[in-house]
């Protein structure tokens, strides 16, 4: 195992290792193994006769990508919880402070929580080198991982640039909120993890395409959901905090829709523009302009939308008139369309 | 070129990406390149007649990787300077300050370095994985380039945990010093870089246990003079700050045996304790007290018998008698070892 190469430097980084192992293995939904599996199931005969154990290990070097982005994410965007715990940086700076240790606690859980994120990020990369070479798929699937990593850290600098260069226009906003969800979220969770499964499996360019075009919306709408959970959700369903958008200042399609719907009211809006982002406001008063200005239903009967065309895109045949994805497939696919995208957490 | 990936993704993006390709192409040593060809030349007749094309290549993945860990090492360090410029957050944070630009300055500043040093770290490997393949030496590679991340990480972890769990004592902190020498610096600047090249050029077991040997003791000399250099150095030759390591606090072997020699001299020892660290005080001074301890002329003999036992090593012959490493890579690595621990900078 991986861990005790580190741990064999000095037994002090036994915990620390722990930490980040124990996010990858205790929570999160799995999004990203589910579809990488759905892509290798997608083709016959590859995903039916195929080598599961390095597809399993496969989908641990997802997991571990996904560990690495969101235990830097939750550095940068300032996060104090996730998945209803501490948030790495949070969870490290803690431990400092109860046992009273040398310097600045907080500077601590953010030094150790970069490193955490960067063996992450080294391990997946490790992982992924290793499934693909004993899948004899390293040359097909190598630039899908590229893409996948360079992606989500593009959004990611995308979504840290657009908040500081606001120029206040909802147009602008929803235009930026939507490269954002299909950079940092749409190809990474749906696209790049089916996309991966598939051409592993060796998959024909027409089932790649049909489960792109799949994925692509899933994603999309998997984040429009995310977006309605990070001002309306349960907290004790999320495992964030309410409002948590809200207090973050993200900026959502669903907060670029409200401001857009709210152009003749000045006042309400610049209530709204002051309260988001803004640590001293009342979250449930903010959801509620929100609510009233229709921006949620907007949003809903556009994740519908999306979840029909991404399913109407299983349905594609290939030239010779077989259908392009498998049964199995499509059913599971067609499950996790509504479960992505229907969900309370 | 990897850069258009970033910048289709939005134009924005451009001058952050060029931020850290530039940190690349326009400082540094270059000493793991120039390590990593010796490897390569120490072999025969690979490096003789192998393809110079994808060592380059290679050399540009160590160089990414050493962007990658720079720009995150100034983050935890909070260095405000790194060769004779700012440093990546420093920089990106004063672009933000200038420009006005919404939000927190320093904030944005270390959430973009996070992230260019997220991306100069997806590219090392790609770079890495693309030159291995090139070589046909990717499984004989691999491991060398796993072990190498890990331990960098692994020795920056235990750098920032040993600074917290700071006991006093002179003897654990002179042997923390040197296991952090040894992961962060030695193996990932000297030796790794060395067994690379040699293993990529296929080299006898022998070839690569002799550049080990002279890489593990030339890394550390070379750490031993960036202590010297850290408290003593020119800081219009090194590009960084006079005294540097002392305003940051490093526990160094230098600073462990000094206080080692100041053990009966209690008043001495608690002005070095208390100047060490602290913003506030004349690191001249502090550096005067460290120079009477007689500690630097300790590490001089130290680095000196370092690099004569490293350059011995290159002597080995192999069970056949021939020379372990060839003649063309043995007057290369005893130019360097005294190149890279007798410098200013």
């Amino acid at each position: 195992m991986r861990r005790a190469e580190v741990i064999d430097v000095d037994r002090r980084l036994q915990p620390l290792v722990d930490q980040m192992v124990a996010f990858v293995t205790d929570g999160g939904k799995r999004l990203r193994p589910e579809f990488l599996w759905c892509g290798w199931i997608a083709v016959e005969p590859a995903g039916a006769g195929g080598d599961e154990g390095s597809i399993y290990q496969l989908a641990c070097a997802l997991e571990l990508l996904q560990a690495f982005a969101l235990i830097h994410d939750d550095v940068i965007d300032r996060s104090d919880q996730r998945r209803g715990r501490p948030s790495t940086h949070r969870a490290i700076a803690g431990r400092h402070a109860d046992a009273r240790w040398a310097g600045d606690s907080d500077h601590y859980g953010v030094s150790i929580a970069v490193l955490l994120g960067d063996l992450a990020l080294a391990w997946a990369d490790d992982q992924f080198t290793a499934a693909a070479q004993a899948l004899g798929a390293l040359d097909r699937a190598l630039p899908v991982w590229r893409a996948m990593r360079t992606e989500v850290l593009a959004g990611q600098l995308l979504d840290v640039t657009a908040a500081v260069h606001e120029s206040g226009d909802p147009a602008a906003q929803a235009s930026d909120a939507m490269r954002i969800n299909r950079y940092k979220t749409a190809a990474y969770t749906v696209e790049r993890p089916l996309q991966l499964g598939s051409v592993v499996a060796d998959g024909s360019a027409e089932t790649v395409a049909a489960l792109r075009r799949y994925g692509a919306d899933v994603g999309v709408a998997f984040q429009l959901r995310d977006d309605l959970l990070g001002v309306f959700g349960d907290p004790r369903v999320t495992g964030k905090p309410a409002g948590g958008d809200l207090i973050e200042g993200k900026r959502t399609l669903l907060l670029a829709n409200a401001r857009a719907a709210l152009a003749d009211q000045p006042r309400l809006l610049s209530n709204l523009d002051a309260g988001v982002g803004s640590a001293a406001a009342d979250v449930s008063e903010l959801a509620d302009v929100i609510a009233r200005t229709g921006a949620p239903e907007r949003l809903e009967r556009r994740i519908d939308e999306l979840v029909t065309s991404a399913v109407q895109a299983l349905d594609r045949r290939s030239a010779d008139g077989r259908p392009a994805v498998t049964d199995a497939a499509r059913a599971r696919l067609t499950e996790l369309a509504s479960a992505a995208t229907d969900r309370r957490q």
